[in-house]
């Protein structure tokens, strides 16, 4: 019953079965290797079009490095309050990009277009104490396991556009987000407005296996200095790209993140059927936010089940009474129906 | 035969079974699990006294967070002229620390203690124009392939306790330099007198294995967070932990790095007994750097071998006739007998 | 009619004149004079105790250098969500301190006690992730031109104590809130838990002077080097100290300070008698915001009064109708009540 | 006797009437008056063409700002290895633009054509690891006090353009170049190939007063932003366009200048006649450097001579006997022929 995070699942037999054959032979470094070359091919298909992508070896890293790439003098980031880039990552993207994070606030994890349009509106281009508009950073599935749909991506592009802003997704669940749209990649990024993608496979079955993803190749023109220059750049880069071959062949990485959502469906269904417990707002992807009494969270904790007591967003504390408990469930693709029934079951009894 | 570098070598089937066993259970995450603190406490063993360990992504990175964990404002930090540090890591350490890297120069890859000591000299504690000594960061086993005997490590670890600078060592092939002096980890440290060490795992058999050691744990105080803010905290962290479980398990990095050192050794006898070639400076690690005719280093390539030409150091010039190549050739755990013969054999014949 | 801000304003005769002396003698550069070491001994009088003294260009560098000098790694600093710092100097004290600036709400510019203790308990010394509180830094007076009491001081200390945080107080008008207040210089700082001041001089009749006081000089000890890194030491420093030596003599600043509120006064209190006028919050020190009607704003600046219209914080737009202007006047010791008087009568007008 | 340097000379007269002037009237700050617009016209005359024209506040300054606005990622600057920015500006140009400075040796502190080329050969554009070549730095007059010919600048030139680098000049002591080599402001910089320029004033007579040129504007378009995050952005910065208007009227900074540099020359004409002491190397602007027995350097120390003793460059010491000083003098728009022949005769009666 672990449902503290997407990140303590291990990695999936195949993808660790492709590591262990990696393992036994020579390859060139620092991802000039044929394997690296030819997962780099693989996202091309993925995303049907040319794309310039580059591994780096966590999450934090994608995000941060995808805003330098991106990075004005004196620019802000725009991006929702409880974003990872500026909630979740102790300055780092501040810190590889020069820029500071602007936080904008919207339900459900989501930024409201109109927030989003009042906050660039307040650093015009010309705002030399103020600071500058220089991007903007979404992130999908959202950290409150929400799903922007296409339009709303639309009408967040549009916004960027209008401002003449490049848009980052912060993909760390683009799987989990994408099962749950059921659409395609290039569907959910660059057909939309989307520049930069931070690519997370770690997550969803790998050990280690982020990537960013630059669907304007030239926008990555200085990127090898800037991740050297961050010390991302893996020497054995190739079982970064090992890791991927696996993740992205015969559609293995759809099949994990489909079943993760399928699994916090499970758990939302059982959790709306409770008459003691109910769901804090929509579960759309692999996270499922509930509110339940106090004792009953005690109780399967004790009896081994792992999650986080959520801190509660700003517009939270009405909802959340004194007796309970708002808890945070992420499944993966190695939660199994067995420990969300076990896990619903305590509840049910606690 | 691939005498590129130690970094084109695979991993060490130990390892990657150790890695294929982590993947398949749950545990918790950013190096909380019970895995990484028991690999903490190896640690400890390992060196003869309680350390602080943290594991970082790439060795890029654990110089450079090293140095930010010792960084003073204005700083500088002292370090051999052809030190990774000032010439291979794209100003990472700079980025990360904030100081500046001054070269000192001496023969075979080694700091002069009187050109250290010189150099020192002209960074008074209140040099506020030139910036101020704040560090040392020796190489073990240097670039160039040699190592500090005990004795060196004494000279320089004796200059910077004169001059109240911490004292780093940079030990991308620590395993290597350890067999090559027959002493403890220990010895070869913190009974020197180095403070804060690169403890590299990836050339030497890991896939991705790198650890910073702080022999006070008491420098370390602020490390999480450097680390966090340099996107280098691994949230599967456990598997970085696996790697160096086997790694240290029954000596395993110790008999891999006296393998390699064996394979080196058995490369420059057959070098130093043709007469056609002949050792650029003293091989005492795995590396070995010759000068041959350039025919026969084409030649070599031509039938597969792979090694780098050597940028020339600055007092190489008179060494090396126009018609000649420098070129350098690692070993590594998965270097073979039969590759180093064959790779003999060419040269003698070309 | 400038009441666009009290930078607008030119130098006050002596301390133009006390220039001009300087200019023609000899002296040691870097800050290194006798003029330089005798300004910084003014300063332990004026505040009653030793401190060090160091001057800087301007009001940025201040407040950015002073958190850079009280920075911890992955730190957070704690401001009114309308502070100069987070606001206005464009990133400045992010990237000199490498610290996140967090906003903190409060009505009349101030924070609020209990949002400050609320902010800074989702950020503890442990929170790698998020980034743990490092400081606080409070404006005295505050951009809304209104003014901490000492009780209010004590308040923002008590929580900086409690939480092991150095308190910075950023004092580009801290001799406007010392008249205001009628306290000494040692009373609004030190006596009340102020670790690290801002003092400017710059607004109130200097044409460049600005200092950063450290009330424990050991928190200073690294500022040397922090300020030469960022290109903020003068050489001909003593022309900054030429100007804080007739600044302070005989009290001069508190008297231009003093003017200053007192013409702020006069127009707080004739906008207070308009019918079509009204204030926008309290005055307190020499900025006054007023809502008038927009022809009356035009009006005025037609006939060349200069004054800003505001950017409408958060809490404002319920108080401000559509056909209405909030605007800021800000006096300086260049101010005269005619330029007052006459304001008074185009608004009432018009 | 003021010889240390010319920092510690005051303001001229003409400077410091004018700053008077400014002092009594208001006018929009940071840098939007209608002097400071006029300033920077005056700069496209002086420059005979259309130029950006920042000002900052001090030497460091214009120096780590113009490397910021030419900054590449990952990127050296060439420079030579006295130069300022390498040796005494504490690190401010590699923290404000990101880059590491690399040192290039040469006799009389100006780079060597082909030690350059050898040294940016070193560092192509595909150098990850190393870094790539950026930027070429060049002081004017250098800090050997020596001038580069039109012919040296278009060598350093031709290098940078070969490279595809631009090319920086420290102008520090701009005016005394240019009164050294008798040419014009144009032909001494862009019309060689010189794409951004440190001009300095505060060492001629300003008491600060350092302006930023770009020879193409479009170099500067988010310099603004560079200036402001770095805190260098004076509120009355009609003070320093004050200082400039003086500086450039009537050619004053010229005839300052070349009064430097005649003082310069006597002192170099005298000691060159003094059987005791001889010239280190050559005098061409407002710098001499001479090596005197010990007991003259000490006798004219006692008697109230100023100047400093002179850190030996690298190729000095089998230049300068066990019993000699080697020390420089710095001669300023303020010294006087009878300081001149004061300080001549004490040294060669000592």
């Amino acid at each position: 019953m672990f449902f503290a995070s997407d990140n303590w699942a291990g990695a999936h037999p195949a993808i660790n079965e492709r590591l262990s054959k990696e393992s036994t032979r020579f390859a060139s470094a620092y991802g000039s290797s044929d394997l690296d070359k030819s997962i780099e091919l693989r996202f091309n298909e993925i995303f049907e079009r040319e794309v310039a992508v580059f591994f780096v070896a966590t999450g934090t890293a994608a995000n941060s490095l995808s805003l330098a790439s991106i990075a004005r003098a004196g620019g802000l980031t725009f991006c929702h309050s409880e974003a990872h880039i500026i909630e979740d990552e102790c300055g780092a993207p501040d810190f590889f990009s020069g820029m500071r994070m602007v936080a904008v606030e919207g339900p459900d994890g989501k930024m409201l277009p109109e927030n989003l349009v009042s906050r660039i509106a307040r650093y015009p281009q010309d705002a030399i104490h103020h600071g500058r508009a220089a991007a903007i950073s979404m992130t999908q599935a959202t950290e409150a396991g929400t799903v922007y749909t296409l339009e709303e991506i639309d009408a967040i592009a549009k916004i960027a556009k209008d401002n003449g802003l490049p848009l980052h997704m912060d993909g760390a669940r683009f799987a989990n987000a994408l099962m749950a749209l059921g659409c395609t990649p290039a569907e959910m990024t660059w057909k939309r407005g989307v520049d930069v993608l931070s690519f997370g496979g770690t997550k969803n079955g790998c050990w280690c296996a982020e990537a960013i993803v630059f669907f304007d190749p030239q926008l990555a023109k200085d990127f090898a200095f800037l991740r050297k220059r961050t010390a991302q750049l893996f020497s054995k880069s190739r079982f970064i790209a090992a890791q991927f071959d696996a993740y992205l062949k015969d559609d293995l990485w759809l099949s994990l993140a489909g079943h993760a959502n399928e699994m916090a469906n499970r758990l939302r269904a059982g959790f709306g059927s409770l008459n003691s417990a109910r769901l804090a707002w929509p579960t759309q992807a692999n996270e499922v936010f509930a509110i339940l009494p106090k004792p009953s969270a005690k109780a399967a904790q004790e009896k081994g089940a792992r999650f986080y007591d959520w801190l509660e967003p700003r517009d939270m504390p009405e909802k959340v009474a004194g007796d309970e408990a708002l808890i945070r469930m992420v499944t993966s693709f190695a939660t199994t129906e067995e420990d969300v029934d076990q896990f619903l079951a305590i509840c049910a009894s606690a």
